[in-house]
């Protein structure tokens, strides 16, 4: 499939779940589902961009006349919609309103549109309910396609590679932000165009899950949990958390961090079609629980991937989405022992017919580094 | 004045503006108005991070439990104000509602808070009114204080630096993609922490205002626009374009750049406090409509910039803001010929009792490069 008609798809496929939701018309501004939906990977700006997709009518593409080249040239140029560019003083959002039926009920708009967009919309279509677009989008996008999948796999390489470096810029006597440039360094180099998020947290910092980095000095003996990331040239993105010790570790660290492989272990094993996203959430929470670490896995097992770094679905106590062949997640379970250290293993699995395939494939064990 | 109270002052102000225009409570999620209000630079997530500022009672700020860590660790940390964590199985919308007065009429939402957000406030807090919480943050956010004058000072420095090494990267024979390495590479060493933006449009790309970068290869003769901007650690952001020539260009282009210069530099020498924004805009678009070129000046003459790099006041047609001292703003008018050939300069221009202050110092002339 070409990737225009790819694209046609799944605006076709939009329009078919909007009208099964009894939405009228999807407004979608940049981001991830414009980039989804057009391939047109436009940047967030005060000025509105908007693709306007009528259930009963044809998509057209709203951009500010001075993005109208770019917005040409990108694959939404290809797809055969409408480019309209509006002026500086006009009034875009009238510009839409006035294109769209009159009696329009429920208009859906993307879940990440800034609010001072979606006032705008309310004001303009005052007669319209305003739900989420993501009630209709989430769910066709959470189910990758082969192609998309194929996307995961060379994310997940290229971190992977990432990984396997290590070793040239983690060593005491280093601050974490030092160590963290390297890493921001060697994402791009490895086949990455943007990095998302580089988090090296050294002894202490090991045990808040989302410390970034500070110039914090690395000792040896200390645990250090690297969790790393970024967006490759296609849009998809990669996400892997691997532990290293510089030297032995405090054999307490150990026991915690055997029981946390086990758990880690025991989730990616389970994946497979109609386990519900909160099963696989218990299956690590229980196995960490009886070991006693229960009070320290203190955040949800994992959330999906793809466009973005953390999308649908997400694996979470409450959530009863079963999964389907094409979802993919990462399964990053974690045991935090708050001022001491903590530790994170994290891989994105893809759920397939036949179970879950990781797409990271370092080793999960420790690895320590003399 | 101290940092912590730099910030407790800014919500005191925030407060009484809200107070003023019938706000019961300002609502602000990760972003440039949270940073400004707490010193917290929080990142955007599914997961909900609010500052709740109600007119009638104290500040308190809600994050997710695994991101307490980084806010106590965060200057919001030392403001003395409530933090409170909220569990991966709770609802922090509810738990927001819970704790302000129930007469509420209205609330304001910070202008990027995602959709998907306010929508959950609006079901939370029914009876509310949502406006933006932009009509009141903006007019503080746009009048910058000595010490975010200077900060933004130290960033337009910074990006000078940047394009006076340009004649290192820019020569015939390189793509637009290779030069653009080079330029971000170069951003970060000269001092900013994140990469906004590198704009590299050569010959008939210069043509056009928001191209980015290509795979094409510059050629001995192209003009050639270099718009770039990054963020400092401080927060700030820097924002400049320049016109390289690769020799000498043609004589029309030449022609059209001494408009374009003429008309820069009458706006940046006509910037006083009282002067409104449409007028500043109309300066430059009249000198380039009456040297014929006016059909070719598609977009307005600027935006403000700050801890953003758009942000309030526009300089646009249409905008009767009046200018104050303190505003910070870009000048960048520009001459577009389609498919031929374009120009457009850019210095952040700080407007102070006195007139305008340039932060931007590099020669504004058509740098011939051989």
């Amino acid at each position: 499939m070409t990737t225009t008609s790819l694209q046609a798809d799944r605006l076709d496929r939009a329009r078919k779940a909007a009208s099964a939701a009894g939405i009228d018309a999807l407004l979608v501004s940049p981001g991830a589902d414009l980039r989804y939906l057009t391939g047109y990977d436009a940047q967030p700006l005060e000025r509105l961009t908007c693709l306007v997709l009528p259930v009963g009518g044809d998509p057209f593409l709203v951009v500010p006349a001075l993005e109208k080249p770019a917005a040409q040239a990108s694959p939404a140029g290809r797809l055969g919609i409408e480019i309209t560019g509006w002026n500086e003083t006009d009034d875009p959002y009238a510009l839409i309103a006035a294109r769209l039926p009159r009696a329009l009920t429920r208009v859906a708009l993307d879940n990440r549109m800034w609010t001072e967009k979606s006032l705008a919309f309310r004001a303009a279509l005052p007669g319209a309910a305003q739900v989420l677009a993501g009630d209709v989008l989430y769910a066709l996008r959470a189910r990758k396609s082969p192609a998309e999948a194929e996307a995961l796999r060379r994310a997940g390489a290229a971190i992977d590679r990432v990984h396997s470096r290590m070793g040239e810029w983690l060593r005491p006597g280093r601050t974490e932000r030092e160590v963290g440039r390297d890493i921001a360094d060697a994402i791009i180099a490895e086949g990455h165009v943007r990095v998302d998020f580089v988090i090296v947290g050294s002894g202490p910092h090991s045990a808040s899950p989302h410390h970034e980095l500070s110039d914090r000095v690395i000792e040896a003996g200390d645990p250090v949990v690297v969790d790393i990331g970024g967006t490759t040239e296609e849009g998809y993105c990669s996400d892997s958390t691997r532990v290293y010790a510089l030297g032995e570790p405090p054999e307490e660290f150990r026991r915690a961090y055997e029981v946390l492989l086990r758990a880690q272990r025991a989730q990616t094993d389970a994946v497979r079609p109609g386990l519900r996203a909160h099963e696989l959430d218990a299956i690590g929470r229980d196995l960490i629980s009886e070991a006693g670490y229960g009070a320290y896995f203190i955040h949800r097992t994992g959330h999906g991937i793809g466009l973005e770094s953390h999308e649908e679905p997400y694996i979470v106590a409450g959530n009863r989405l079963p999964l389907e062949p094409g979802m993919a997640f990462s399964i990053e379970p974690g045991i935090y022992l708050p001022d001491r250290y903590g530790a994170r293993i994290e891989d994105i699995v893809i759920c397939t017919a036949n179970g879950g395939e990781r797409l990271n494939r370092t080793g999960r064990e420790l690895v320590v580094l003399t």
